[in-house]
């Protein structure tokens, strides 16, 4: 049978309940070789941002949040929480766009999405107390970590990707995005034919990390339940690398902002 | 070794360039019987638009085209022909953003887009003549005829995806997203956890075509010399079919236009 260019996605079985100061380096090393996998040159690893934070120990607990005015205007007139909300502007540069029920924020790192990527759910309540979930402080960083732990002396050309789930503009659902990466080309330049009216060269920028947090969020299922870390095989990826920051489009740069 | 949950994504090989008329479906049937390959049950096919719109035909003739004075209005502001922004604006609904060498547009099909989706590269100028290519006249239903030609008795439970490459607001670079689809739920609903605050459980609406689309389009590489047929193999996806168009926001629902 012809080999053809073939990818493929497993979704790693056997990662635990994820706890503040865990090692998840370690909780991979042991899902791979419970289900007798060995990483190979040219892997990639996709992790749930969730797993990531709760690793991190990003939780902030309601209790502890006091509300300024601008959280408390901004719960008047969007309907959720002040304290939630203070946590949202806390880790915002910009509030995009506002509706009953919804904000659309720029997180500090330069990703807009929905209340900062602050999750809402499938956070336990732990002692009965309510609390969320933060992205990890340096995404790109946490992937680069992973990559030292992995793959510590770079022989494997390991790559990480950590992806989170945005929904968009003009198209409905949500689509897995990257908010971390590391050893991959995470926005590449293609250079294209010239255009049909011999202007110039079409450069084509490939946002592939998010084309691979896709891919990998279809294997996940609910974050909850679901499984968090995918191993991407056999995909072929030129170029250098670099990090999920150069997918958010600078402000200045924005026709939608 | 276990097997876990894995998906592969198989690049199909010795698609020859397709001409309008060419029946694609046997097309592909050539291409799996040359690397010995036979559709299974579940499997999903996914196409790069151009070989669909290539195959019916859909080439539009520059010097055919008599520009409006709607579309030399458009072309002096944002530089770009007369005659090609006419035949955008005729396949449009909506222009929703210009600058300038960049129109925005809401296709009649719902979807926004660039240039209402319409290619100005990797288009043969044939006879020396500019021509370019529009998008199949109903992608939905080119998926269901290639579905009906390739599934006839719906034994296989066969998913088709048509897939283009479009940019985004606020995060660089394009991804694969889904134009057509048939056999597969498109647009997925899944209810989640309780909310936090326990107002409401919360439905999770997720794009399973777009993700499936950006998964194939990292195997396609570029339209014009690439690989423009993806077999899926090992997705497994519950709930009921539904087209891309469901992908499509209405712009009464839509925060951003």
């Amino acid at each position: 049978m012809s080999v053809g260019h073939r990818v493929e996605y497993i979704a790693l079985e056997g990662i635990p309940h994820v706890e503040p100061g865990d090692d998840l380096a370690g909780l991979i090393r042991q899902a791979l070789a419970g289900m007798d996998l060995k990483l190979q040159r040219g892997d990639i690893l996709v992790l749930a941002q969730k797993v990531v934070s709760k690793a991190e120990g990003r939780y902030v607990r309601l209790a502890d949040v006091e509300p300024s005015v601008r959280a408390r205007v901004l719960a008047e007139s969007v309907g959720k929480d002040a304290r939630f909300l203070e946590i949202v502007l806390s880790e915002s540069e910009e509030v995009v766009k506002t509706r009953p029920n919804v904000v659309i924020a720029a997180h500090r790192l330069g990703f807009v999405m929905a209340n900062a990527g602050i999750d809402q759910s499938n956070i336990e309540h732990r002692d009965g107390e309510e609390r969320v979930l933060l992205l990890p402080e340096d995404p790109d960083g946490s992937a680069r970590q992973l990559k030292a732990s992995l793959d510590a002396d770079g022989a494997l050309e390991l790559g990480i990707v950590i992806n989170d789930s945005f929904g968009r503009p003009w198209r409905n659902g949500v689509v897995g995005v990257a908010l971390g990466a590391a050893g991959i080309p995470s926005l590449l330049s293609q250079i294209g034919v010239a255009d049909m009216f011999g202007r110039a060269m079409r450069v084509t920028e490939i946002a592939i990390a998010d084309e691979i947090s896709s891919a990998a969020s279809l294997l996940m299922g609910q974050a909850s339940a679901g499984l968090p870390v995918i191993l991407v095989r056999g995909l072929k990826l030129s170029g250098p690398s670099s990090p999920a920051l150069a997918l958010a489009r600078p402000k200045s740069q924005d026709m939608f902002r």
